[in-house]
């Protein structure tokens, strides 16, 4: 199993140096000031390096959604019950739920896998991989072995391999898991040698009494069990869940194969930066999306050296900034293929004398 | 030409405050955590204002495109020769430019329309509106007569009317002007009382030394012709352009028609920060797109109370931020529309009961 990820791991190539040279060099010659597009003109130069070529389409989105259920929740760190868990998994396959209504409007796939919902259930159009009825809760005992973080990790690279399989140009990295802003948390300080007030937000509206328990659990969770901070996948197994874990292997997944992987809102952007902590190479091939309400998005994105796009106030995770974001990578890639350059876009004599012919001039008001 | 814009004016109602508090309500009853939808919710409500209805389609979208030279290019405040103005105006027409390429690829309508260009002309898709040959220098004499200002508005005014009767469900304000990030600045630093070393930046990439200049012309014209900064058109007509006031006139025809409004950069900020002086009722019409790179940018949003959905380090101008933020827009529709509320989305025991029959469990790895 270890074994498969170092494969995985190594399968990871710098971006196309040269293709990024030509994308930079051509957005010099379109007929506007230097890096006046500012983002739009970074990102296709990104996809550049990802695919290694100028402005290929991103016709084909997809957002992977990855649902399990987190032990800790019993803690009373949610406002929601766990049974959310899957009811709005459901939704997703019937359509309802913000990432679906969006997915919709912004012609983009979903692809939803059950990776540990404690529940039995059969709903089609929820891909079964499931590793346990959730997690264990992680106040008590580590939430999953590190054979299941591992095989958690591959799940997530098999759903990155599946897209590029199927032809999707843009994949979004989504989750839903009562709990997994908890768990989400837990790893971030983990990594980056926090405390949890740094990295803890209010989540889905919790009360004081729950956001301050919330803190004390993680604190003296990471306390107790000691996950090391320059191991993942012990960060994972020890205080994640399955949700996170195959996020981040569908970041690694997406990096080995060259896929450009959006970053939702927080819980995807720990799942990114555990990717990026076991190959940094990873960074080239995420683009983040919008600005998570949750402040350790944040920390994350820092840590990577990323910056979102989208300014939105969300914080509904799913995926839900994934298929806006596709729009506007769709937006640079546009730009950098269909623009004039200063060549194409000068006027020359011959055609200005023309225009100038029998203009009325309606003289001054 | 003075009662004209009085009463444009005074055609300006409050937003529809019942829709909005429907709006709000739906948004309530929507499967998510409390606004965990964020700004894409706070536009749902805004556009309630707007239309008076929930959710209203924003399918056929257009950018009036106000083209003018300033004379204060004279003094050398651009890195660009002013003939740009005229080429990048034919640009438009042809489909080369930034805004002409995301428009194209976001299903958007351009108007073009000249305002005041220095050459005489005639290219089709160029609605002829020419004020004067540019406007004068304000390093030397007021950049137009108050008659000439108004005319602008009147013309901006005009631009809104024919999207409405074209059908037109959300408007962008866009511009093409060399000199024309000197005029804003003067016209912000009359209205906010701020010298301009605090609204002035590089712009399209000037040297040390032009920026100076640019700085310096501004704050001597202000001393010397002495615009008042609680009329929007007189600062306009000493120290603005055609450009400017013509979008201010956009912007006001917009919220008179209840017409959705979408601010581009920093000019359109300044412009649609004029509108808002004239009647502050405005801002109930006007949706933000991207943060501008242009510091001033960020201060005409603070005065209006508006913060940018978009962080994409734009500075291109021309209404190039728009065409993307009609999408967000559109998004921010469909969901308010299309998302499933509490009641729709709960799942009840009867379909857990079929759902949960024939699974197979795949047990722990």
């Amino acid at each position: 199993m270890e074994s498969e990820l170092k494969q995985i791991l190594g399968a990871i190539l710098p971006p196309d140096e040269a293709a990024m040279a030509a994308a930079r060099a051509r957005q010099e010659q379109l007929a506007k000031p230097p890096h006046s597009l500012g983002r739009l003109e970074d990102i296709s130069v990104k996809m550049a390096g990802i695919t290694g070529r100028i402005g290929t389409a991103v016709d084909r989105r997809r957002v992977v959604i990855f649902a399990a259920d987190n032990g800790i929740a019993k803690e009373g760190v949610s406002s929601c019950p766990q049974s959310v868990t899957l009811a709005q998994t459901i939704n997703f396959t019937r359509g309802l739920t913000g990432v679906a209504v969006l997915a919709k409007h912004f012609r983009t796939e979903l692809d939803v896998v059950d990776v540990g919902i404690d529940a039995e259930f059969n709903q089609p159009g929820v891909r079964n991989r499931k590793l346990a009825m959730g997690t264990r809760d992680f106040a008590v005992e580590h939430a999953m072995t590190r054979a299941q973080a591992v095989e958690a990790l591959r799940i997530g690279a098999e759903a990155a391999q599946r897209a590029k399989d199927d032809g999707v140009e843009i994949l979004g990295v989504g989750e839903m898991g009562i709990g997994n802003t908890t768990t989400s948390s837990a790893v971030l300080s983990c990594l980056l040698g926090l405390p949890a007030a740094d990295t803890v937000s209010r989540g889905a509206g919790i009360n004081d009494e729950s956001y301050r328990r919330k803190i004390a659990l993680i604190d003296e969770a990471l306390a107790r069990w000691q996950p090391d901070p320059a191991d993942p996948v012990d960060a994972l197994a020890k205080v994640g869940g399955f949700d996170l874990a195959a996020m981040c292997g569908a970041f690694l997944g997406a990096a080995a194969l060259r896929l450009p992987a959006v970053i939702d809102g927080f819980i995807s952007a720990v799942a990114a930066l555990c990717a990026h902590r076991l190959n940094p190479l990873c960074a080239a091939y995420m683009l983040p999306s919008h600005a998570s309400m949750e402040r350790g998005y944040h920390l994350a994105m820092e840590a990577m050296g990323l910056e979102p796009m989208l300014n939105l106030n969300m914080r509904l995770g799913e995926g839900s900034g994934c298929p806006i974001a596709f729009e506007i990578v769709a937006a640079a890639q546009t730009v950098i293929r269909d623009m004039a350059t200063f060549e194409e876009a000068a006027i020359d004599d011959g055609y200005l004398a023309e225009i100038r012919g029998n203009r009325v001039y309606q003289g001054e008001a």
